[in-house]
Order: structure tokens, then C-alpha cells, then sequence
């Protein structure tokens, strides 16, 4: 494990900016006192913040630049015009030429992950990268992958997820062989599902030393917190992150306007605070906040936009970890285990790809 | 609108079997007294049940089988087995030979579509059948598909579905002109969402009379009630609606849990418990209940398995609905609208089919 972890972080990325980022990694650094920060972005904006944190201050140095990815910019216009200037570039690029151990950014994915991609590129044996993130359950957190860092997904891009969602959760939950499921539907013999099945059928003969397949998991027991690591192709996993995420906004609303309703209700909520307090606190969606950037050669996390500084340490913690055990090392590891031999060619792996 | 409504039931699907199905037509009669019954599967299990409800025998026929599909039975053994003689297949059958108007059944979700595709076959202008359930929202309730009928959807197959949708939806809501969404993920430039794409392209050019298309709506906007009609493949479909399932019961748990930690929350208990039963009321699963089966000649609908009989007469109500206001005919009336020339060539429409 590395003494120092060096963390680069995009200043200008998210909702907010350098508001929400700086007292964020200051958050970071009270809980981790070994970090040091690389701060990218409009010194003007930056400056005043660090400057009032004087120990926030004594371990960072402010990189200036003018140009910021604007939160709507398409991928390709973010690696157009912000390739080597903004503050999201640069903050890759200290991870690429080691001046730090990990970028965050609050910014937009599409430009964030289009810009990893063309600086980091995949690591060796890795042909996509994904957006894994935690996901809390009744029993804790598991992680769940893809995200949507790419659409579809062949047996053996399956497979890598598989992988890379191992080493995260090695990490992550400490365990020697985290628990690994594939996200599938219910009906067994629909047209389309060959892709999982073959997956299923490598990860089950292979029995990696690092993660233990246990087979199919559906939609609703992801919170249930089946297995560690779900595994699933990046469009449906997106899609099942935000369902998942507006049901429980839905429920907070209805909940909210259901214990107003009346003066027992509120009398109620008086008596109940504490409790519902903590059951948000168990569901905090800052908690959980931070995707990782699997599968490349550096570690990049992708704070939420419009999360507040509390909700950005989360994030920035989640790379701390990742870089203290190692995250790519871990993959590397099991990726040697892996032996291409097992795993079918990709260009037969057909499928929804 | 038909007078009455006849209703063919798979008695003897689902979990429990007669014991829910026959009370649950019960429910529906009683809210519904113009429908009749023709009641499918073991007459020794089902005739008790009927005999005790005076009512209902009045209006229904026991028909007797000795077949019933196992809920773990996979499509193509239904197909073998039980094509001719199960309860599951004869309730379908009335529907094809014009002895009923609909079909229920709470067995198994492959089956039922198997031997529904199979025997009714899908409408002329539509190449795959769909599954849409209703879906509880902030607003009320919206309607989404594909719930897993098919897997991969190219541009127009998502065209059908929102065709269809929007019949639904006309049916349910009594809007003239539901909006309807094409679910996608934030990220815009991801290789893979071309079918989505495509089929935004042709509703928004085609501008169908019944159905107003406003965009891309993403996962944590169905809950939100954004449109009406949610349109996806079923992959994404099912995995969507399982996640919320899921999360809506996690969250479920944890506030239970958290109302029973000490005799403080055990008192806020006491006086919230209307607004919490309400908020329960509002989010109820059994209300949601009944999967419609889209795009074949005839209505079927899928009951959840586990449902009870206030939950079954909810999807036996959906029915009946879907009936009274000529489902069929709804949407035929859209297809014509469609015209063949604007969606291009199946063969071509690509993506993740």
C-alpha cells in the first residue's frame, strides 16, 4: 500500500463547481490524513476556497486553466475541444503521467469517460471499459456493473465485469472471493439471452480463485443483497440504477406528505424522527455516491453532479480505497487467472453487442 | 362495449391456485356483474369453491382437466405437455375460439406467453408480442413495456410497443392522446443506442394521431410520472421494473425495522400509522397487478403467481377494461395510422435484436 495517495481532482466538475469540490476533498483529507490534492481548474474560483482551509492548503497545489467541460457537452465535443486544456483532461493526465494516483470528477460521464478512454486506454486483456458502483441493500452495499459505460454485452465482456466487480468488492467488503451473480429475467428461453447463458457457463467451469459464481440473480434481488458483485450489460444496468433510485425518491415523497397529513401524523413523526432519520441515513444516496471507471490503466471516479461536498468525499473516499489495495493489480491478478483460452473469441461472442 | 364480458381463468395457476382465483373472480364480479366465468382446471379443487359463492356459480362453467403447468415448467415443456389439455392452454383456447373474451392466469410467465403466441398468434402488422404492466408514480400510475416478452428491440418493434402502449394507455387513463417516452440512458453517444434512436426519429416524425411522443425519458423518471407510456426492450423492461420492486420492498423492510427500534418510534408507530398505511395503500403491488400480453389476436393477461385474491382481481379487472374499450381494436386502429412505409425494412433495423 502506498504512504501518500495523490489525488488529482476536476475542480470545475459537477452542478456546483469548486464550491462543492474543496470543502469536499477537505472532508476527505480530515478522514485521510495521508492524501495530497492536485486541484485542476480557475484558480480565482479555487484559490479563495483553499485558502481558508489551511490544512486543506498545505497539501494541495492549484493547477490553473481557463477551460471547463460544460456539463451538457456531448463526448465528442468534450474530447474536441477539451482533450488537453480542461480541467477534466488535466486531471486525467496527472494519473497518466503518475503525478497522481487517481482522478475525480463531478462532471458530465459521457466527456469523463470518453476522455479516460482516449488517455488511460483499456488495461491489457481488457477490450471495454465499465462504471461500477455501490448499491445499498438490506444487508449492506453489493456492487453492481455496468452502468453504462457501453451498450450490450458479449459472454466475454460479461466475464470481465465479472472480474473487475471481483477485485472491487475484494476491496470494498475485504472478502477473499466475493459472492458474483448475473442479472437476468426470469424466462428462461427468450431469444437473446445466449450472451448471459454463455457467460454463466464460463464463470461456472473456470471457478476463478477470486470470485465465487453463484449463478443468476433478477431485478429485485439486487437489494436484497443476494450476491456482492451483480453483473449486467451497461443499458440495462443504468436503467436499473435510476428505477431503482426514483422508486426510493418516489417513496421518500409519498412518506414525507403521507406523516404531514394530519396533526397525528405529525405528532407521529415527532415520536418516530430518529427512526426515519436513520432509515434515510441508511438509504443516503451520497453514501453510495462514486462510479468507478473499470478497466482502464488508472483509476477514475465519477462523482455525481449535483451532489453536495459530503456526497463528493464519499466519492473521493472510494478512490482512496482503491488506490490503497490496489484496485488494478487486483484485476491484474485475476486476469492472468483468467486464461484467454477459456474464454470464446469475441467476435463470435455474439449477442446484444 | 360488449354487455358481458367473458372471462376464461386458468384456475389452477399461480402459487396457491383455486384457492385465490376462485375469490378473486368473486371480487371481480362483485364489481363487476356483468361478466361470466369459465373456470379451467381440477373440478374436485374448484367446485367446493364455487359452490360456496352462490353468485358466482351463477355466472360461471367448470371445465375439467387434469393438466396443470407447472410454475417452474419451462416454455417449450409447456408447449409439449400441456398445449392441448392444460388449464393454462383451454383458458387461451376459449379466447381463440371466440368462447371468451379474455384469458387470466397466474402460471407461469413463459408458459402463458408461449401458448398464447402459439395459439392466438401475434396481430398482422406486429412481429412481436410485449408485456406491460401498469406502474405506480408520484402522479398515479403509468404504463410500462417491454416487461420481458422479447428481447432486444430494434427501431420497429419500439414503434409497435408504443403503438401499443398508447392503446393501453387510452383505455386505462381516458386520454385521447397519451405521451409516451422512449426509455434511454444519459449518455447520448454510446454506440448501441441506434434502435432507440431511430424509433424516436420516426415517432416524432410520424406523429401518430393517438399518441403524443415527447422524447427520451430515463429510469428515475417513471416514477416520476413523466408520460404515460414508458417504451423499452424487455430485457431493460423486466430488470427495471424487478430493481424498483425490489427497492420498494428494501425500503419497505428498513422502515419497519427502524418503526420498531424503541418504544419512542413504537409510539410515532401508533400515530402515524394511517398516513404509513395509506403510503403503503399507495404503493401497493397487488393495485399494479396484471401483466398485459400485447400484440397477439385476443387479450391475455399474466397475474403475478404470489398475488392473493384482492391482487388477482385487480389484473381480472385490467381485463375486463381492456375489453369493455376494445383493446384490439385500439390498437389496430393506431397500426392502420402507422403505415408499413415509414418504419423501415425489419431486416435492417439492426441493434441489439
Amino acid at each position: 500500500m502506498p504512504n501518500r495517495v495523490r489525488i488529482a481532482l476536476d475542480a470545475m466538475g459537477g452542478d456546483i463547481g469548486p464550491a462543492v469540490v474543496i470543502p469536499g476533498a477537505q472532508l476527505c483529507l480530515e478522514r485521510h490524513p495521508g492524501v495530497e490534492f492536485l486541484l485542476f481548474g480557475d484558480s480565482a474560483l479555487i484559490a479563495p476556497l483553499v485558502d481558508a482551509r489551511p490544512r486543506l492548503k498545505a497539501v494541495s497545489r492549484i493547477v490553473h486553466t481557463d477551460i471547463a467541460i460544460a456539463m451538457d457537452a456531448k463526448p465528442s465535443q468534450a474530447l474536441r475541444q477539451g482533450r488537453w486544456k480542461s480541467s477534466m483532461a488535466l486531471a486525467i493526465d496527472a494519473v497518466k503521467r503518475g503525478d497522481a494516483d487517481l482522478a475525480v470528477s463531478a462532471g458530465n460521464t459521457g466527456a469523463l469517460m470518453a476522455l479516460a478512454k482516449f488517455q488511460l486506454k483499456t488495461m491489457p486483456g481488457i477490450s471495454r471499459p465499465a462504471i461500477a458502483a455501490r448499491w445499498p441493500t438490506v444487508r449492506g452495499e453489493s456492487i453492481v456493473l455496468d452502468l453504462g459505460a457501453s451498450i450490450g454485452a458479449d459472454a466475454a465482456h460479461l466475464v470481465d465485469l465479472a472480474v473487475m466487480g471481483g477485485a472491487m468488492a475484494r476491496i470494498l467488503f475485504g472478502r477473499e472471493r466475493p459472492t458474483v451473480g448475473l442479472l437476468n429475467i426470469g424466462v428462461e428461453e427468450v431469444k437473446g439471452l445466449e450472451p448471459v447463458r454463455e457467460a454463466g457457463r464460463i464463470l461456472r467451469e473456470h471457478n476463478f480463485p477470486f470470485i465465487e459464481y453463484t449463478g443468476y440473480v433478477e431485478g429485485d434481488d439486487i437489494g436484497q443483497g443476494v450476491v456482492d458483485v451483480v453483473v449486467t450489460e451497461g443499458f440495462a444496468g443504468n436503467i436499473a440504477l435510476k428505477a431503482a433510485e426514483g422508486t426510493a425518491r418516489q417513496i421518500a415523497h409519498l412518506l414525507k406528505a403521507a406523516m404531514g397529513r394530519s396533526i397525528w401524523t405529525r405528532i407521529g413523526y415527532l415520536f418516530a424522527k430518529d427512526a426515519l432519520r436513520s432509515l434515510a441515513g441508511s438509504m443516503d444516496p451520497r453514501k453510495a455516491n462514486g462510479g468507478v471507471f473499470l478497466g482502464l490503466n488508472g483509476v477514475v471516479i465519477k462523482s455525481h453532479g449535483g451532489t453536495d461536498a459530503e456526497g463528493f468525499a464519499y466519492a473521493v473516499d472510494m478512490g482512496y480505497d482503491m488506490i490503497r489495495h490496489d484496485l488494478l493489480a487486483q484485476i491484474g491478478q485475476t486476469l492472468v487467472g483468467k486464461g484467454d483460452s477459456l474464454v470464446p473469441p469475441r467476435l463470435t461472442g455474439g449477442g446484444r453487442s
